[in-house]
């Protein structure tokens, strides 16, 4: 303890490993001196270990938010001509929905600030997905920014240095030090970056289910709920959605496959559940931003959100009428009876289109633009023997058979009349 | 992880962080990858932590021994002519034990391979009250040990760098996470020294109180028989001692001064509490090793004991005539009232002494030899107003100030017609 400490490690760690409650100065401190080096990386993943197994009360949750935005800028859009609103999804299989959701949302008057991150394990990450687009770019100053959401409503880019350093700097703690699944760090992650981004509304899509990080409806409420808490004290209108990720969304997962999905849903077609969710989210965030007498279903109709997501692409340097990448191999799974598809598991699709190289295993590595998983049916439609279930598309045939492990036991297909459909929308808090 | 690993430590900390039972596969690879460097410091101290919180069963503490024990060397002394018997104590204020008690077991014909550590912190290290002693060092070889052992039968030394180096790398790691007070990592730490060094048999004197690292019997006794255990199943003969810690030991806390009280009972006189607990200790060791015809209390009024102790002391350099370190300074706290003195704080006394310089804050500082504490009654005895209570002794004058300031509040003097004197046994494991 250096003489002008107001507190020193061991001592906070002991505080919460006994089951105390952190007082604010030791949150101000202890945050501020892991960002500063201060706190040893051994020091923080004690303390990390003893908040998951001891928790952190409503207090605690939002102090340790409010330091970990402390330790880096905070964005300003207020003085922007419109309202702003974003959406943090926790990550789901074939979740694709930031791209139709941020051009429709400025179609409809309401500008969208996303920044978004790069996939890690079987989820995919937005700006993977957009890189597949020649030309567009994830990097963008914050002037370029402002600028960009004032002309075009809507940006989705890398999320700069300047923002919430000791989040990164704990989350790649956490990562290798098995403390990852603790709610108050989740929360506190999520909402410092959003909170100091500078949104006016926020809305979140909590996913639940076999192929989300929250397995149980009871453990997403309560995500929701302490992340719906720390934004509204911190004054960003927030809601969170929870919603079904034991299926996976569209019938895609993968980078540029999922770009040509969500451009047919800006188009007007697309996959019924991913609709439904991309206009139940930008209804959330038209709300929460004050805009009310908009339908963003009717600028999906009319043809307005394509021409904000055109414009996106184009503000970015992307060309948004150029081919998309195509995979060089392919390998077609046939349906192994007639009858329904009665399940589909998002962790088998996600862990199999990670396998075909759209994910990385370390954040260093490369992803394929064209690799990733296209199902043929979604859960409720009828097959019959041998026609096309799954396609799956890589660069290295390698690759297959460790995607096709990962798909054996992922779905059955049999009789279909006791199906009961999941509803994508589970749940709102807020 | 390399291909090769049979685990990697975020699953080994997510069993445990998640209340399992760590499996001998992944106990020996953790503890072993541990040491040499492949897990890093923040990856243990997160399963430290989890450890501490969730716990350990009889055979994962087993299993950890065993694989500390396996990351060094081990000794031998099976080929000494005569039977081996160690004590290990759990640190204490005044506790000078071990000092009269390894020249009387070799004075009754058991061998004492006693390794032992420096003080940190209010608790005295061995070493350095022998320190204090002109001439004598704390290192020896393994084969110096092996024939001090034979020809005087009784060694005090440092234990050296090839024995569990695993616990020595994680008790530095422990220090500095809130991770010490975890009853399997203790009792694994003290046990895998124990068990490598080789003793036939162990003592342990676990002590319980204000001035313990235990403050309750229930967690004394826990941790007693968690030893007891894991020594007897590696065919160690192991018993504990439950010894009190509320009051501390004798008449002096410091180096030199330790040292003469010990020279005190070995002359046949000195406190009757150190008296009673040496003796009580020799009589487990003697036991231990299976000699049962012998009373250590002869052997310290005969003054073998004596001529072992000199003996040892000679053997490592030291000149047991010489006249000891005197501190320069002193300061005497005279009793407040005429009375009996009901209560003497063992953590008082023992914080003191450190202030006073005869400990260290941290593991590279010096101690001063002639530092510490006399008291001159003990809890029990009539005081006179005016009379000399303490003496406290420095080479520093200044560092008076906050030594009294230790000793505010942790004495009594009072009337004694209701004061129940607290034995120095408690109980016994084993």
């Amino acid at each position: 303890m250096s003489p002008a400490a107001p507190h020193d490690a061991v001592e906070v760690i002991i505080a919460k490993r006994n089951h105390g409650e952190l007082t604010d100065s030791q949150i101000d401190w202890v945050v501020d001196a892991y960002t500063r080096g201060e706190v040893a990386d051994e020091q923080m993943s004690a303390l990390a270990m003893a908040i998951l197994l001891n928790g952190m009360n409503r207090r605690e949750i939002a102090r340790w938010t409010h330091a970990m935005i402390s330790s880096g800028e905070r964005m300003d859009f207020s003085s922007l001509s419109r309202p702003t609103a974003d959406k943090h999804s926790t990550g789901g299989v074939g979740d694709k929905i930031t791209l139709p959701l941020a051009p429709l949302v400025a179609a409809c008057g309401v500008a969208v600030p996303q920044l978004s991150g790069r996939g890690l394990g079987h989820t995919g990450g937005t700006l993977d997905k957009l890189e597949s687009i020649p030309g567009w770019r994830a990097l963008l100053s914050n002037e370029e920014m402002f600028d960009q959401l004032e002309d075009v409503g809507a940006v989705i880019c890398a999320a700069g240095d300047g923002l919430a350093p000791a989040d990164k700097k704990l989350y790649a703690l956490r990562d290798v030090t098995g403390t990852v699944e603790a709610i108050p760090l989740i929360a506190s992650s999520i909402m410092s970056k959003k909170i100091a981004e500078g949104t006016g509304a926020l809305v979140l899509d909590v996913k639940v289910g076999t192929g989300a990080f929250m397995k149980s409806l009871d453990t997403a409420r309560e995500l929701a709920e302490t992340m719906v808490a720390l934004g509204t004290d911190a004054g960003v209108h927030t809601v969170a959605l929870l919603t079904d990720m034991s299926t996976p969304l569209g019938l895609t997962a993968g980078n540029a496959i999922e770009v040509a999905e969500s451009v047919e849903v800006l188009a007007g077609g697309g996959p019924a559940d991913v609709v439904e969710l991309t206009v139940a989210l930008a209804r959330e965030m038209l709300t929460g931003a004050g805009v009310t007498d908009v339908d963003p279903a009717d600028k999906l109709a009319d043809g307005s959100a394509m021409d904000a997501w055109k414009a996106m692409i184009r503000a970015q340097g992307g060309d948004p009428d150029a081919a998309l990448p195509v995979a060089r191999e392919s390998h077609v799974v046939a349906a192994p009876a007639t009858g329904t598809l009665t399940r589909l598991d998002a962790m088998a699709v996600g862990m199999a289109a990670w396998r075909l190289g759209a994910g990385r295993a370390r954040k260093e590595d490369p992803v394929q633009a064209g690799a990733g998983v296209v199902w043929h049916a979604r859960p409720g439609d009828d097959v019959t023997q041998g026609q096309p279930l799954f396609t799956l598309l890589t660069d290295e045939p390698a690759r297959f058979e460790r995607a096709l492990e990962s798909l054996e036991g992922g779905y059955d297909v049999g009789d279909g009349s006791s199906y009961e459909p999941t509803p994508v929308l589970l749940d709102r808090v807020g």
